[in-house]
């Protein structure tokens, strides 16, 4: 090991060069994004986020989460092999279950683990995946990390679904698709889906993060397809369940072969009691409340009337804008007057449409909300 | 679309066919998992855990994390990058980038998202990365998820990185190392490999997952190597932390180009309010108060002394046994006596030695840990 200088090594880029050259084109692109530090309890109506029942808040759900923390610890510890599986977490893998009337389910400590966990222990090389063309990040890492062979088919496409299973490409196949998708706030063809699946002994894996909660159970539960054998459910408990975590949900076999296989589960610390408390709370409050869903759908339903815009079949408003410009201004102009929305722009829409993303979520009191909805309907008149 | 039979469509095996021959398999190999869940406050002394300085219960922690819920929420509510952000997350980020004596930190909402991301936003197929053979399961993750190509080199082998940095491989070089490796808990060769590294212009990721907290801000900052410009940290606040998340910590060039392009922080929502509080608290508890670490390695020397065996450079005794049987019947017999302990064996040990896996944790009081290592020396006595 002769000490020598950098150059002779030939390192074309240096490491910091590389992260300033990058800044520099995300600047110049005007693609920059920052990080906005919010207090607890500002003024601002928020509608940007995905506590859409208001649940995060609720008394009972924040109560439950500190006493879990008094009781459990601040951590579980380790991973949930080890000795980090606490009653807790038992509890609310049964309550899931039950509720989304499937046989079994596993938690995990995100959403995007859970999504990772099910398709990367599931498929192989010998596999091959089939997915949807608006699925998130987390299946679409999920489906990478697999390395199985993948073909992406059109939005809500079965008969494409159908297409691609007939070609076969792999011994078993695995297809992606979400009860409602993020973007467009559309719900996707469970049962036509489902039936083609199980013709092709194709397994189905349904992502409800957008589902549950805002359609009770979710909308696999709805279609009357719990516990169909072709079909697997992923969730999320960060959204409708206003807490931190995921779950996969499906036959007892899946979930023991996730508990042996799944490496985002097995080497990752097992859920905070805080969460998993939290989540139950909320998921006691989804099965005993439906009133707060109802809620939902109703103030979506009127603000997509009165802006003339199809209304989602979630708790998200999408509302298409001429440009990503008028979309970054209105979303200002917005937030001026006392309300946060959210905001898609290319790269992140599949369709290259910029769009305001609003929330309509029952956890905002009905005068905030009724000014919400006069901002938003002149907000998004004068940027039309 | 044709109805047609399942068969004409040559699905060789059905989903539940090969889940319950994977589940035979396992079964019979003696390899099957399962998940055993516990109380709060079971009466077994638990040295199998990661709560390394005892503070997951410690009252601060667990106050702290009880009144972010109440104050904050359940949960974050959306993206970090949405509304997502709190105060809380801010602050945890600046104690953490200033206690570790980095210029910047950004949290996660597990220590495998901080990997996964640290690694996916950094590399692209142009890249090469050089990783240990003894790395964890979320860096191998990482570095499959990103494509890019990939030397492992022999465990702790400076030479050997040194050797595949001379080769090149591709336009940046990403070297993946942990401070102190899980399984036989020996510490890197940190200050050589940093050398070389920056030698090579190549960037260092370090993983602190065991050395934050056992050793205050972690073996990077002991070794004056903090603020190294080719180097980078990731640590988890799940484990002497006694919290849940992780954190990646670097430049602050480096952070902004997480927050821009690392899809497990983008598409993830935040960190939980309970979480990042709790992890806040314990982390003042470790910077104002050596005591607890220093006890954790007074026990873990004197009972490797004990046993006979290396002192680890972590919190965690590794105890090699003749077989994996023998650690299993260790194990149980350690049980029976009313320690839990931990049990490492083929596949999930990179040597094929099967061991016990202690944890000198500062969590339990006195006359439990004593009751414990004599539990401990007459069980290991007895297997060997
Ligand atoms: C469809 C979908 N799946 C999974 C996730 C990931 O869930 P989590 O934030 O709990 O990791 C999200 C959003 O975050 C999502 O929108
Ligand atoms: C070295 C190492 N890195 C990362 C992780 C993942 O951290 P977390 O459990 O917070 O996801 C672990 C263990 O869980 C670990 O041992």
């Amino acid at each position: 090991m002769t000490p020598s200088s950098p150059d002779e090594y030939g390192a074309d880029v240096s490491w910091s060069d590389w992260l300033a050259e990058q800044a520099a084109s995300r600047e110049a692109a005007g693609l920059t994004r920052r990080l906005r530090s919010r207090g607890p309890d500002d003024a601002v109506v928020d509608l940007a986020g995905n506590d859409y029942l208001g649940l995060s808040r609720d008394e009972r759900v924040v109560r439950a989460a500190a006493d879990a923390a008094l009781t459990w610890g601040g951590g579980a510890g380790a991973s949930r092999l080890v000795t980090g599986t606490l009653d807790l977490h038992t509890e609310l893998e049964a309550e899931l279950a039950e509720h989304l009337g499937q046989p079994a389910a596993l938690t995990f400590s995100t959403g995007y683990h859970a999504n990772l966990a099910v398709v990367t222990a599931l498929v192989d090389r010998d596999c091959h995946v089939i997915s949807d063309a608006h699925i998130h990040a987390s299946l679409v890492d999920a489906v990478r990390l697999s390395r199985a062979g993948l073909t992406v088919v059109p939005h809500s496409d079965v008969e494409a679904v159908e297409d691609a299973l007939s070609r076969g490409g792999g011994e078993r196949t695995l297809v992606l698709a979400e009860s409602i998708y993020s973007v467009l706030g559309d719900a996707a063809p469970l049962a036509e889906l489902a039936e083609v699946c199980h013709r092709h002994g194709a397994l189905l894996v349904v992502d409800e993060a957008h589902g549950l909660g805002v359609h009770g159970p979710g909308l696999v539960a709805r279609a009357g397809l719990a516990g169909h054998p072709s079909l697997v459910v992923t969730a999320t408990l960060s959204k409708a369940l206003g807490s931190q975590g995921g779950a996969v949900l499906g036959s007892a076999d899946l979930v023991d072969h996730l508990v042996n296989r799944a490496r985002p589960f097995i080497f990752d610390t097992g859920l905070a009691p805080a969460a998993a408390a939290a989540a139950l709370a909320a998921l006691r409050i989804v099965r005993d409340e439906p009133q707060w869903a109802e809620l939902v759908r109703t103030r979506v339903g009127d603000l997509a009337a009165a802006l003339g815009v199809t209304p989602p079949a979630g708790a998200v408003l999408s509302v298409p804008m001429p440009s990503p410009q008028t979309a970054v201004a209105a979303q200002a102009a917005a937030l001026d007057a006392g309300v946060r929305v959210g905001c898609f722009r290319p790269p992140s829409v599949p369709d290259g449409v910029s769009r305001l993303r609003i929330t309509g979520t029952a956890g905002v009191a009905a005068d905030d909300w009724e000014r919400a909805v006069e901002v938003l309907l002149r907000v998004v008149k004068e940027h039309q």
